[in-house]
């Protein structure tokens, strides 16, 4: 089979104007374009959209995924492909990749085989220049920090407290820690500092929870930076940063529009952490979506605890979105690796495995679909290793839990491989009774209850323990009235618990909280459960060195 | 008058296809857009125009500036309205504005009054996404390299050595001496280390000076980011980083194409600082022009001690470009600045001080004329205050040099203003004799030979002398084979010597040389000469905290 890049390079785009118009309805003139096959979709006309019904919104959730990811984006790209196929209109909703992954390990994230988003080289770096406007309205905003206190602090600023951080979209282990201000008197006060890769950054969740411009500066403007000697809370506002920051961002808050290999469109918007930010793409884009397109089909990043609960309990909850169903993303191979299996193995048929590893989709379905209150089926993502007599044991064992489960094959077949799945979303959406949703837990609960909430409802963990930093961190935040604010947990995605090797449906573990942090413009407390990586290293070989630019322009090696 | 914004704003801006297709014959599918008024233009289409013959080539310097600048970029806006107003095919070449300046002091750069480039807040913003995209490529390298490092150093690295310099496009004196890789094993190496503003990158150069792809990619490979313990330049090619690089360069490197607010086309690509690098926007941006339009008019940066000496000794002779006449644009103010007045009091009339600081513009003159050998007249570009009599004085004083002087007001009133100026650039383009073009010094002067020749011959110096640091690498360069480049003299733009405070045509003095740096991929050698500022810091008041977004998306306060 050829690779994505092959795939990609060959693929006939439409022109965007062309995509937006016969799939969306949406004229050239309301269209910026970038280049002849991306563009965003001016703000302006799409607020004149609001009278129009809301489509039908499919969450593409996972899972516990294996080290090399179990396809959510394609599976996404799949199954709008694949309702489209069907004659209806149907759009994706994905977040931007990261050029970290990119020039490091994992390699483009616009999907791959043939379900991919295009022109994929053009997502997979710059894209429309989103990523690097956040990370210049975040550095901003760190000047100002630093430049308030060196011409004399008038606001009292706590130096020590200051944890804004900088931001790169790049892998860079040699920033996480650094040491800023040195040099002398004219170069301000020394102090620890550290850079985040930008997807890590408080203003991309920010990004991805805004409505609107003017909400768009509140928010920057409610941005914690740090405190008072007094422990008095310092804002962004009163630094007067907030104007200039949402200058910056002003174009990018509306959603760049791309097309699949198989011309359905997509919103490609955004893109936080699912660990320490809320891992979906942008509201903006959503909720355009709804009103361009009859399914929309969006994901959510790791697995249901992680991705599909900050979907629920942070997007869906400050945005008044809806999730009408949820599709699971299962591999064999995740069955198997959570079955026992390790990863050199996951080639070799194993029914056994299978059968053990169940326990772990079957927690998710059931926090899917008793939790989150959303209807749901399975896609069951084919790999070429994967026998036919282990596909008929994960249908036959998750049948037994009353929930439908649909092959795929859209990665070598495209939306072709996806019809299947289609008809079983929409079966799903006309038999699915009134709406059962549900947060996890009410606004009204204090932060400590919700932490526990989760990790007693979602994880099967027995109980949380704070260190005590993290504690006093909680108390004081309660103190100061963000007790209301959703939380927001960092942990590994490869277990429902924080030790990533604690595989299938772990019981009766500890739900550790390490570090508390404030996200105050975006609207949540992250609570920092283990090691949680907010810049990235790159590998001893990066992905770096195979790609390359050929003399007449072409690019090769990005995966 | 209206603020540069507000005329800006209120401008009736041509669709950028338009102004392609009527100005210059580019049909729409050769342009990639960015939103409706800005464009690249496709770099195999401007290969394809290389059998058609060239324009004139004009180049716009000045007198040694004032602090608060003299209009170079308003002048070359003026100056090609003008052009295009007398019904002659005219374009602008300038360079991309910076953001540290935008968020700092001295506001956007994209001209001022009724002689900008538009759209003037995304010019001064993010544009089409060059600068984030040469940040980008810089940082990848510097994340390559210390990445080698950790991954045990097959290079043999002398990490001591490291003097790649990681970017942002923003002023941050926090960050111009940092440590990195604190915090353990895990993250590196704790070193020495600091970032740059991008445009005073070597990438910035290379970006600059690339004629295609290729010499892109080969560019960067050459950059020599440190040495071995052996004392072996290590380059970014042996680190594989040229591929990647090149790839994220790939599409910056297509210039943009713009218009004024008369609707003349407008190339806006690349802007390296004229001190640590050549101060010239792109080679390709310049030739593309040339083969577009009969009359280019192109800026370099500071006065024509700096910017015009390395566009004819850098750009000029890496190219082959050549230009067939210079404008030197002086001010009354700048006259009186270097005539002894302060600042404050540049606004009152004083025909003493205009006469003693002629002999700055003289010395500029005669540097233009006999040194480079470029034809030129002199644009007085007026400000309110100037009188009649300061006015005419220049006239004669200047046209006792056998130059002439042509008074414009195209920041009040547009093209029309400059139409005197273009006239006389069409006189002495019609008048002069075969070119009598040369650069400063030949390729083979040794180094050491090269400073002393601008020293003597452009700066009035009597001598040269080094930090011994500096011979030393000096002395290593030779050896190492790059005797061979063009230097590029980092010094204060103020004077014609290194000490800032010293106006007018001081003589006798002593240009010291406090650091030799190798900028092996752009291709020259930057001798540093007193203190050159890579790292700009934010004003007490920074233009950021003016600067606001309202809710119906109107930017306000850029200046």
């Amino acid at each position: 089979m050829l690779s994505d890049i092959e795939i990609a390079n060959a693929a006939e785009l439409h022109p965007i104007t062309q995509v937006a118009q016969e799939e969306l309805g949406i004229d050239a003139v309301h269209l910026v374009p970038y280049g002849h096959h991306k563009a965003k979709v001016d703000l302006g006309y799409l607020q004149s959209l609001e009278d129009r019904p809301l489509g039908k919104l499919i969450l593409m959730t996972a899972m516990s995924p294996t080290p090399a990811g179990e396809g959510k984006t394609t599976t996404t790209v799949g199954l709008t492909d694949a309702l489209r196929g069907l004659g209806l209109k149907a759009m994706a909703c994905l977040r931007e990749p990261s050029m970290g992954p990119v020039f490091g390990m994992k390699g483009g994230a616009a999907g791959g085989g043939w379900a991919q988003v295009v022109p994929m080289t053009d997502i997979n770096l710059h894209f429309t220049g989103d990523f690097a406007a956040i990370a210049a309205a975040n550095n901003l905003l760190a000047a100002l920090i630093d430049n308030h206190i060196q011409h004399g602090n008038a606001l009292g600023i706590d130096v020590r407290s200051v944890d804004w951080k900088r931001v790169l979209d790049l892998n860079d282990r040699a920033l996480r820690d650094v040491v800023v201000g040195l040099g002398g008197l004219a170069n301000g006060s020394p102090r620890q500092d550290g850079f985040d890769i930008v997807v890590a950054s408080e203003l991309m969740a920010i990004f991805c929870l805004t409505e609107s411009w003017a909400d768009l500066k509140r928010r920057i403007g409610d941005i914690v930076v740090g405190h008072t000697r007094e422990k008095r809370p310092v804002t962004a506002r009163e630094l007067e940063a907030d104007g200039a920051m949402a200058v910056l961002l002003r174009d990018a808050l509306a959603p760049n529009l791309v097309q699949t290999l198989e011309h359905a469109p997509a919103f490609v918007h955004g893109g936080p952490f699912a660990n320490i930010a809320h891992g979906c793409s942008s509201v903006i884009a959503t909720r355009a979506a709804l009103r361009l397109a009859d399914y929309v089909v969006t994901e959510a990043g790791f697995g249901a605890d992680l991705g599909a609960e900050k979907f629920v309990d942070i997007k869906c909850r400050k945005s008044g979105l809806r999730p009408d169903a949820a599709v699971v993303v299962a591999t064999v191979r995740a069955l198997k690796f959570h079955g026992g299996v390790d990863v050199p193995d996951l080639g070799r048929e194993d029914l056994g495995a299978v059968e053990r590893g169940m326990e772990n989709l079957e927690r998710h379905l059931r926090n899917v679909r008793e939790v989150y209150g959303i209807p749901c089926v399975v896609a069951l993502n084919r790999f070429p290793t994967d026998t036919d007599a282990e596909v008929a044991r994960v249908v036959e064992l998750v049948g037994a839990l009353d929930v439908r489960t649909h092959p795929a094959t859209h990665f070598a077949d495209g939306g072709l491989g996806a019809t299947d799945l289609a008809k079983g979303v929409l079966d799903l959406l006309e038999s699915s009774g009134p709406s059962t949703f549900s947060f996890t837990y009410p606004d009204d609960l204090p932060l400590q209850e919700k932490a526990e909430t989760l990790a007693h409802r979602l994880y099967g963990a027995s109980s949380v323990t704070w260190d005590g930093k993290a504690k006093r961190r909680l108390d004081r935040l309660e103190a100061d009235g963000y007790g209301g604010l959703p939380v927001c947990v960092a942990k590994t995605q490869y277990s429902f618990s924080t030790d990533a090797t604690l595989r299938g449906a772990p019981t009766g573990h500890d739900l550790h909280v390490r570090e508390v942090r404030l996200s105050a413009g975006a609207g949540f407390v992250v609570l920092v459960c283990g090691d949680v990586m907010t810049m990235p290293g790159l590998p001893t070989t990066p992905a770096a060195s195979r790609i390359d630019l050929l003399d007449d322009g072409t690019i090769v090696g990005l995966s």
